[in-house]
């Protein structure tokens, strides 16, 4: 007999939705339909732009089908090139930029290439919940700072700085290998300010720490919000933007995602070097997928089309979402202005329900409605919405979410 | 400034062959063209079937863009479960397959799962690359047993029951999570005859050693030889399966891999589950590729089509290629039956050349052919090489070799 043979690490390979999905999948079975708004996909709702799958079907037909360079075929990587230069005046090279399996296979990479066992990483709660999972499989301690919820979930450079500072004088600050931000934010929604991110990038500069900026959402943002990039501001600080097809670009099952290194420090460049070790070591990413996404970004005409289309239908779905929420007293939400996401706080306490596990589990076997536990994204006191459905059905959710709260309220 | 950002671990994040490709791109930027028969990549000279292209762009039309559930899509796991119920007489369920990112990444996820820093595993030189690369990224230790060279690159099990023994006896036996062979083998192209195979199965048995088998080339042998499955021999016994896409389906850009896990005893289910949470974590792999890949499985007359003309020709190939090295006195090969690799010995030290390194960067400089150093596979003292090219090309380099060695003679 095998005894166990699962490594301490395994542990934090860990993901929560896996109960609710056979909850969910239970429900099916007794021929129940189940509004899932628990999932970041905007492929569900908005097919995948014609001139993005006509790529793909051409790569396929030219034969893309072999193993490709491992960190990224040229067309792609130059389609990334000259994006960055376009929007956001960054001038890269072909080196600066490593294809990855989504950001996720890119954060498994930065933990496994930065974090020995017992080092830091400074992350902001609310987080996207891998970046917490990858840093700790990799034998890292996450450092927390906040998401300012009573300021609009806005980053605070005070409370950075005390961080910061209480890391110097601790020593722990020679081990602290990056500090990451997201932006727009998944699970808040929001988007950065420019002189919050200034004042970020004043404090990398001061206290020596690598800057990566999650931006996959980057051109997802709306209610007369303005969007500044990291890769803007950081000219000649130590930094890394992840980015990809996945939510811009409307194409998650494609599982490309990139990260780009612009600058030329030692630790940069060592960085990046190493990210394609990794990269060559599991070969490529899926060869025709990377020809359509670089057809994706280079057709700026019909990437126009398609994205203002799909924020100005993300603005009225998540506003109306919010509206509705706004009614209920039981929940305190802030209006997003990026991603697509909701995260109302919720006051489980007057509803008797304990916590947003049992929260999220009751509302989906009594109304059929999936949501996503807040305690995923280290947002105890939280539930997220995912507001790309139709507006009809996210209206009937979210009056649903509402009138279950008004139950348990008795 | 910031300082060396890297971990300890990514220094085992390293792929040599990097250093030949920077040679050989040197000589296509001066107009220069190179044989490369270093890279085991089918769909380079036999294009990826048309029914599998066109099984993938129905998917593309189909809206196949999603994000697809965790462990792969339903109609790809029934194909892989249909296969081996077909083909080796395994009964397998939904849980026990789990799709990945090539064997690539189902290499990461086992060695991250299973191997605490300081723990052991079996793997048998030669082995490909990635094999040790992954396992000591996650902080294992290799246990080297061989494939045995003075009989045809068979497996000993009396060398393998040797270094059971002596795991017991120093009680490494209790840290050490797998034994891991190659089956048809990468990179000395043999089959493992199934008295061998049993053999492994009892000492797995009698030591408790979790096994796992690649067969990622499974229907790719020839020159008589007949292949048996571990998933024929292993059953009652814990062990997995990885196979895959890239190579008996000529699908390597598609990066579409998978392990099967058939057994039920308990170290084998809390093994699937976990190797199933580390695929939740990174959400999936590329999305319409499963749906291709399901195509290529179920569609077993175009299947037999394709992998038949593919086996006879790699056969002429390899066996071309052999018969010409034989002629050379300073090499000795040993003729490959699977796979379409070949590993001839090469007496380095009669040639003045110092080692394989040496051997490989003055062929590529000078014949602007490129092999694979026999280091990077564990066999200091070869060298690999790739026999998919057209026959007349494949002739053309081993011309080439002998040529070389000769001139290196005199």
């Amino acid at each position: 007999m095998v005894n166990s043979l699962l490594s301490k690490r395994s542990a934090f390979a860990h993901n929560s939705i896996l109960e609710e999905e056979k909850v969910a999948d239970s429900i099916k079975k007794r021929g129940g339909r189940v509004i899932e708004i628990n999932r970041g996909d905007p492929a569900i709702y908005f097919p995948t732009p014609k001139y993005t799958i006509d790529a793909y079907i051409k790569a396929l037909k030219d034969g893309k089908t072999e193993y490709s360079r491992d960190a990224g075929v040229i067309p792609l990587i130059e389609a990334i090139r000259k994006r960055y230069m376009h929007k956001y005046k960054v001038n890269s090279r072909t080196e600066d930029i490593i294809v990855t399996a989504g950001i996720s296979e890119a954060l498994m990479f930065i933990n496994q290439a930065m974090i020995n066992p017992g080092d830091n990483a400074i992350i902001f709660k609310p987080f996207y919940n891998q970046y917490l999972s990858q840093l700790k499989i990799s034998g890292g301690v996450p450092v927390y700072d906040n998401y300012d919820e009573k300021n609009n979930w806005e980053l605070n450079p005070e409370s950075i700085k005390k961080t910061l500072k209480n890391l110097k004088s601790t020593g722990k600050i020679k081990h602290t290998k990056y500090m990451l931000i997201t932006n727009p934010n998944n699970p808040t929604g929001t988007v950065l300010g420019r002189n919050t991110l200034k004042e970020i990038v004043d404090l990398a500069n001061e206290y020596n720490i690598f800057l990566i900026s999650d931006e996959i959402y980057d051109e997802i943002y709306y209610n007369g919000a303005s969007f500044t990039s990291l890769s803007q501001l950081a000219k000649g600080i130590p930094h890394m933007i992840l980015n990809g097809a996945s939510k811009d670009f409307d194409s998650t099952g494609f599982r490309i995602g990139y990260a780009l290194l612009p600058e030329k420090d030692n630790a940069s460049e060592e960085l990046k070097s190493k990210l394609a070790e990794f990269a060559s070591v599991r070969l490529c990413v899926n060869t025709p997928a990377q020809y359509a996404f670089a057809e994706s970004i280079s057709n700026s005409t019909a990437h126009e089309a398609a994205i203002s289309h799909m924020v100005s239908e993300i603005e009225k779905r998540v506003n109306a979402a919010v509206d509705i929420l706004e009614e209920n007293e039981k929940i305190k939400v802030i209006r997003p202005n990026g991603a697509f996401y909701i995260l109302p706080r919720v006051d489980f306490k007057s509803l008797k329900i304990k916590d947003d596990h049992e929260f999220v589990d009751k509302f989906l076997r009594e109304e059929h409605i999936m949501l996503s536990r807040g305690s995923g994204f280290g947002a105890e006191s939280h539930v997220r919405v995912v507001a790309l459905p139709p507006k009809d059905i996210l209206e009937y959710a979210m009056d649903k979410l509402n009138s279950f709260c008004k139950k348990y309220s008795k």
